[in-house]
């Protein structure tokens, strides 16, 4: 497999279009095509422990090493993430009237990605939605932010696959909020030098939403509709995942999370994977459904100087969690992951305003209470 | 000396001039002195291993503890910072035609701060300059982001003094550069279940220069300047200290420097504390000569709105090392110093571009190969 995606090995063509249509049809196991290679030079500072990446020409039917053709969870998870993120952009295009920009790469010994961006549109001032296939070793620092373990402190690099879909869109209007959604499938192998890390699998993921302004009725819509998604696989899910929202999204050193939450978990794996899978799916298939109405209904209200000045100050808090907590953001760029993908999840724009202070009884102190002190939404 | 200055313990009343004069003519043994204290609530959330924060009006004389009044180097380093930041806050605004806005506090246990900052001026968006006394128990992974030692990971809490003065300053102007410098001095004490953790001292800083654009003659003299301040104490400080601030304010992640480096270095305890306390004096006094000239030379220069979008980029990139890798902001976040205090070296409008490219031959391409590859100004 390191030789059929190599660098210097082009093989036949095949476009992007007809590549995803068989993605879609299942008809993922055909060789992985590589077109108009083109090595991009890393630099020698970066934390290196993944290979560079090769550019290619329209998305591979696999992203996944031949020997993992038989996997059938590895198959699975990225035929779901790939169909998610087909029905997703088409969702945002249709609603921005602008087009997402592709860009696909692969790596030497198998695994890569599909980045898809929709900057400077007519709604969103930037979306992302990255779909990716990693084979990689985690040094112990990265198993460490990817888990929240901390007694894994003494093992040896792990070696891992992941396969995940992740997305941000920040949409221009100060009244239309940003949505993130991550869903992840992550296996570790027990490698050398890799005293107490099992093998172990996992899958992790959340969609969560950051409003500038509080819309209860629109929070409550978004709510209930992944209160839906969790109530069909577990009635414990929503309360436990909404919960878990409200701990991980917070900027930890300002007591305040980044917005009015949603689901979130991790590390979960104490039942069968396939229900799981279909637990992820749902989760996915309910992105354009709990989302897009949000900013179809505000993307034109008119506001005012001050609003969109305090949806900048949002925008650098999100930043803040981004690059100082985010699990996927710090275990990204601490494995050296294609740091274009890995920073897609930032604002086009953001501002640091020096202690700022909302007016009592403002719009915007009533957001910085929600953030402060999460609501239960679905008993307001 | 923590009920001198707690919450609820108002004392006599004293005017930050008079403080700040005491502190400039020597007499910084005088009482502390806190008016209208008021508590701030700090959210439960937040990492708390510093104290709250009891804001005073007007600079008290000192913000050592008393038992500390007769510890030479804690005595001389605040003085120092604090006529620095004096000094050098007096030249920025007599550039900028504006004042800077003063915030001070004190903690119960002591220490304090005197945060200054100067956003939306006609030259300056943002600058502040910071002057701190912390004594804190830094929790080991806060030791490690300050020592950047990884051995120290089993040693409970360390128990520190430190105190410094901080600055980044970003002009409007595009071609305008931005600053930051910071002299720290540390010490630890032994505490309980400290294994391993000895009691040691320590000076660190340094100053950096980050334009959007390369102007070959500014930089040189830049790196001129500090060159003869390093000589002046020792002809292997420069080239040193030139290489740590290379290999440090460096995005590891795109194997991209923010700016054009300067000086940096940590943990310097090998020589007498005095000779060390000399050459950081000598860095502080350095900084107006160094820096004011380039802002007031630049300042008015004319500039086209690309030339802005690449600035905020660069800012954009700015944000990235302060909050992945800077270990003031990071050793900050996680011991619960003041945030605004730690944040206020964000600029105040930055961009996040995706997969930024810079046209081939262009000032904005010379800039990034000169932040990919640094350059031996001197030596040009």
């Amino acid at each position: 497999m390191a030789t059929l995606l190599g660098t210097t090995t082009p093989l036949r063509a095949k476009t992007a279009v007809a590549s995803r249509r068989a993605a879609r049809t299942g008809a993922i196991r055909a060789k992985p095509v590589v077109v108009a290679a083109a090595a991009r030079k890393q630099s020698a500072n970066a934390a290196a422990a993944i290979e560079e990446e090769v550019y290619v020409e329209g998305a591979p039917v696999t992203l996944l090493r031949e020997e993992d053709y038989e996997s059938p969870m590895r198959v699975k998870f990225e035929k779901m993430v790939r169909e998610a993120q087909d029905t997703i952009c088409a969702a945002v295009e249709e609603l921005d009237g602008s087009k997402f920009h592709e860009d696909t790469w692969t790596r030497p010994t198998g695994g890569g990605g599909i980045s898809r961006v929709l900057q400077d549109g007519n709604v969103f001032e930037k979306a992302g939605v990255n779909v990716s296939v990693v084979y990689g070793q985690m040094p112990p620092e990265a198993y460490r932010a990817a888990t929240g373990d901390d007694s894994a402190g003494k093992a040896g690099p792990v070696p891992f696959f992941a396969s995940g879909i992740s997305s941000v869109m920040h949409p221009r209007n100060p009244h239309a909020p940003t949505v993130h959604f991550n869903y992840r499938y992550f296996e570790t192998d027990p490698g050398e030098n890799t005293e107490g890390a099992p093998r172990a699998w996992w899958f992790g993921g959340g969609t969560d939403l950051t409003p500038s302004y509080i819309v209860e009725e629109d929070i409550k819509s978004f709510h209930g509709l992944l209160k839906d998604v969790c109530d069909k696989h577990d009635e414990d899910f929503y309360p436990r995942f909404k919960q878990w929202a409200d701990d991980y999204f917070l900027n930890k050193h300002r007591g305040e999370r980044r917005g009015v939450g949603g689901i979130f978990f991790d590390d979960m794996n104490d039942r069968d994977p396939e229900e799981l899978l279909a637990f992820a799916t749902d989760c996915a298939d309910a992105v354009v459904p709990c989302y897009i109405p949000l900013v179809a209904k505000h993307k034109d209200d008119p506001f005012t100087e001050e609003e969109k000045e305090w949806q900048q100050i949002r925008r650098g808090r999100y930043v803040e969690f981004n690059l100082v907590y985010d699990r996927g953001t710090t275990f990204g760029l601490k494995t050296g992951g294609r740091i274009e993908s890995i920073l897609m999840s930032l604002p086009l724009t953001c501002r640091y305003e020096y202690d700022h202070k909302q007016e009592e009884g403002s719009r915007e102190a009533d957001a910085m209470d929600a953030f402060k002190n999460p609501r239960n939404w679905l008993d307001l």
